[in-house]
């Protein structure tokens, strides 16, 4: 009854229903999110947030008292999730099921979220976010990749001493390079080429 | 005997002796680069490349009419060299010498300036730089590691269908991955591992 009162009272200052808590604090975090994969790190404004999440100002900066602690809570609550395996039958086919579901993920709204405060943001700002990619992210990935060289060590296809972390580097650090370089989206024939011109090769006994 | 009378009777405003055409704009330049490498893109100002050079900020802006315009031709001027590789008689010391080289100058002052542009700068910006990077020094570093990898399909260390672009990509992938995720300077025993655990086994036959 309160709350319809005062909805009641101020009807041209609250355009969308009154929304408190954990769904406002969502509603803000979801357009923080939407707002750094469309304009980036230095386009987010906590005036473009509070106005995509139909609130006022006061109410983001209640929350969250920076435009870093914020995107730092809307990146942690989106981190693309790493993907479990499904034992396919070879190692090509492993392989190719991950590459491309991390390709899914590098292009999703979190992964260009995440691609944009990383660039754009200054050194000292970009490495917190680093740090994070790298426990959320970039670690989860590796173990996967591992978990996959292991089972085709159990199957004989890959060499038991293939285990080591640079081998698991090779395929995020070739997507991140080419994704940089290339100046275009990484295509699934690249990945393809990823793994059957580098990965095999490098792996089999 | 005009440059003199008139230095003489501006002595407050010129400190640095009076210099013209390629002197003060090679000062200039180098000033440019000595900035980007230090306090990167973000910290270049024309004010600062002026008083780093000793010259008045109505120089810097009669030759550049804009930052990106000035660290283009700074970092133009120069683009760290790719050294060509000696037959060193085995495909690894070939590898070692080359990555080395690479390491060199990656942490150069050239290449230091070069990543703060292409890491700090907006988009539009960076795929400017990034573009002149990939002209200048990534694809003739590519170009130097197929030349070691051929030399090696000559010796039998590799086999013959090993010199595709993607596999030219695998140690810049690598350094530019671990430099960005690794939260530290690539140290040589880096480039050890990726030659030995990545290259090595990835091209032999």
């Amino acid at each position: 009854m309160v709350m319809s009162r005062k909805a009641a009272t101020e009807p041209s200052k609250q355009v969308a229903p009154r929304r408190r808590g954990p769904v406002l604090e969502r509603a803000i975090l979801t357009a923080a999110l939407e707002q750094l994969s469309t304009v980036g790190w230095r386009g987010l404004t906590m005036e473009g947030v509070a106005s995509a999440a139909q609130t006022g100002k006061a109410a983001v900066y209640r929350r969250w008292p920076s435009k870093q602690a914020l995107a730092t809570d809307a990146l942690q609550a989106a981190l693309p999730a790493v993907p479990d395996v499904p034992d396919l039958g070879s190692l090509r086919e492993d392989l190719l099921f991950l590459v491309l579901r991390m390709r899914e993920a590098m292009y999703s709204q979190s992964g260009l979220a995440l691609r944009a405060v990383i660039d754009e943001s200054d050194h000292e700002t970009a490495h917190c976010f680093v740090r994070m990619v790298v426990e959320g992210v970039v670690e989860p990935t590796k173990h996967r990749i591992l978990e996959v060289v292991r089972r085709g060590v159990g199957r004989g296809e890959v060499r038991p001493d293939a285990t080591g972390d640079i081998v698991a580097d090779v395929v995020p650090a070739l997507m991140m390079y080419r994704s940089k370089m290339g100046g275009r989206e990484i295509s699934e024939h690249d990945l393809v080429e990823v793994v059957d011109q580098v990965m095999l090769p490098l792996l089999r006994p």
